[in-house]
């Protein structure tokens, strides 16, 4: 585990699920050489890659991909004056990539991830187990000792309740990361040379009413269920902060998906990350948030969403309205950020009007 | 993982933590040849055995464990009438030893429960490990994706609250089992042969507010912070039910945990058990548990404690109260269980005057 995998070929699967009903959503500002890595896990799919920062650049992808590419140039020619809402000079960016796919299912994943390796050396096939995770349902409602009952070789417990074995749908699935783990920036200044070299062979459900800190590098969805939800928030580019895009919009998400009865889960698949961002860097993109989420969390886990919120854009609109009530006394960006919630989803439903995005026959 | 570990010897630590603050609580009937294999790790600590079943029987312990060994003439003479409280011919009977230790930590296992290997093939030392758990703070308020951060190589990820990382004394430690899997018994009759063999190697605290499905055979708990809440209820001879013994010790300290802001770890250390019980034998025992749990487990996720409730004692009288108004319309038998439930704190009070169990020097 101590190195990303190099012997991918072996094992990419003969076929690859969901082919036609999953989009791969890179953000980047580079060439994007490290696709050859993941060439016979990615290559079947679909590509959409948002390039950030100065549209004049060319960002080279391998050959045999099969990619869309949108720069910043492409978003605001699409989204006109909405293209606001979408930060730029920041990986924020890649939820662009979220609201133009017409696609089921999203994976997203960082340019600087590789392949990791199983105990055993195998290399992991991150997608194949993002898929397995979302169409397998999830338990939010007790815990089950022996994790992900739906995984091979694993059940419900004794104690847990027949009612509710059927679980409910998975909307989220959320990897995590050997060697660089997703530290803030004051962990990775104390600690800068840890690297996380345990693999825990666990895939779990993130209880109801239970918060957790979703990061963007390694992370798969279904948009028919949560798609709109995944708003990445205004980052980088004229805005007071960074590096909390993939917390909002998991904190988000979470809230909508309690209320809707969706889960989310986490654990498996593993990917290898290879490079510590720069952590003064990173400090001064963060410091504002390191205090603000001692105000944001406690509003999200007081939050509560009116029952007539049934769908996620009428719970995203709630949640806009209470973030401007409650968080503008905290700094005039939520206001600005409110604002930005809505313009979203004028965006997203502008670009996926009602019935349109349907990949499996099943209306939204 | 498919078999026992056999060199325990080599993985005994050369100073056995708590070596005079916790006690190793084993209900019988039988023989406790088992201990030959868990004596590098056992033999140090104080055994407090409960005998089920004829107390005219003798139960042979192997040469050189210091322990304390009760039976039911034992039980009754200690108790008085109070001994109604305690379940005959039933594992239930172990909570007994709960109440008579007069040391701050419990660690109870089964005696089918053998030493487990880790994947390196190295014996598990899980009292070791339970002590770890409990020793280290637990994290309720809010998900850490690399599960235990106060586990060597792990911290909280980016976006984990820093008002919240100093986390809670944790009260109880869960383990898990390899090969036998703890299921309920129409489980057990689908999977005849299902056996556990994946070693997960994470610790993680149970969020606050979801209840999980606790078993007694690998299970450790600060009698102080939390112990007058682990009574295993009415079960075995005369009574309706079986095998929800750890489930309602389970239920009702979670509750009492959340309340008053103590943490439940689940996770490491395997134990590796043994032997599957007849499945038969547990559907007459379970059926009832089987439906009652469905009505059971929603009381108790309903279940609000009031503020002046700020001892366990007072917190589980409570409990009491409300499984008697709440559960009564259920069966007739949990009138009786309610009962037993406010003899269980008369009992447990009277055999630990306050101020009286301290071992550490804090009062309790």
């Amino acid at each position: 585990m101590a190195e990303p995998a190099t012997a991918t070929q072996a094992a990419a699967p003969a076929v690859p699920q969901l082919k036609d009903e999953l989009d791969i959503v890179i953000p980047t500002i580079r060439n994007l050489d490290f696709l050859e890595m993941w060439r016979p896990f990615f290559q079947p799919y679909h590509l959409i890659i948002v390039q950030d920062g100065d549209p004049s650049k060319t960002i080279k992808v391998p050959d045999g991909f099969d990619y869309e590419l949108y720069n910043r140039n492409d978003i605001n020619r699409i989204l006109g004056p909405k293209a606001s809402c979408i930060s730029f000079k920041d990986s924020a960016c890649r939820c662009f990539g979220y609201m133009v796919s017409k696609r089921k299912y999203i994976f997203t994943i960082d340019d600087d991830c590789f392949v990791a390796k199983d105990p055993s050396g195998k290399a992991i096939n991150a997608l194949e187990q993002h898929i397995k995770n979302l169409l397998s349902p999830s338990t939010p409602f007790f815990f089950n000792t022996l994790y992900d009952p739906f995984r091979d070789g694993a059940d419900f417990v004794r104690g847990y309740p027949f009612s509710l074995r059927e679980g409910v749908p998975t909307a989220v699935s959320h990897g995590l990361w050997l060697n660089i783990p997703d530290y803030d920036a004051p962990t990775q200044l104390v600690k800068p040379l840890e690297r996380n070299t345990r693999f825990v062979d666990a895939v779990l459900t993130i209880p109801k009413g239970t918060l957790f800190p979703m990061c963007g590098m390694n992370l798969a969805f279904d948009r028919e269920l949560i798609g709109p939800a995944m708003y990445f928030g205004l980052m980088g580019d004229g805005q007071p902060i960074g590096r909390y895009d993939d917390m909002w919009a998991g904190w988000c998400t979470k809230v909508i998906c309690d209320h809707l009865g969706l889960g989310v889960k986490t654990g498996l698949p593993y990917i290898y990350h290879s490079k510590a961002s720069n952590p003064f860097v990173n400090l001064r993109k963060e410091y504002k948030g390191i205090f603000w989420q001692e105000e944001i969390i406690p509003f999200f886990q007081q939050t509560v969403l009116p029952k007539d919120c049934t769908t996620v854009q009428k719970c995203y609109i709630e949640l806009a309205k209470q973030v401007k009530e409650n968080l503008s006394k905290v700094d005039p960006y939520f206001d600005k950020l409110a604002e930005a919630m809505v313009t979203w989803i004028e965006a997203w439903d502008e670009l996926n009007p009602t019935g349109s995005s349907v990949t499996n026959g099943k209306a939204k």
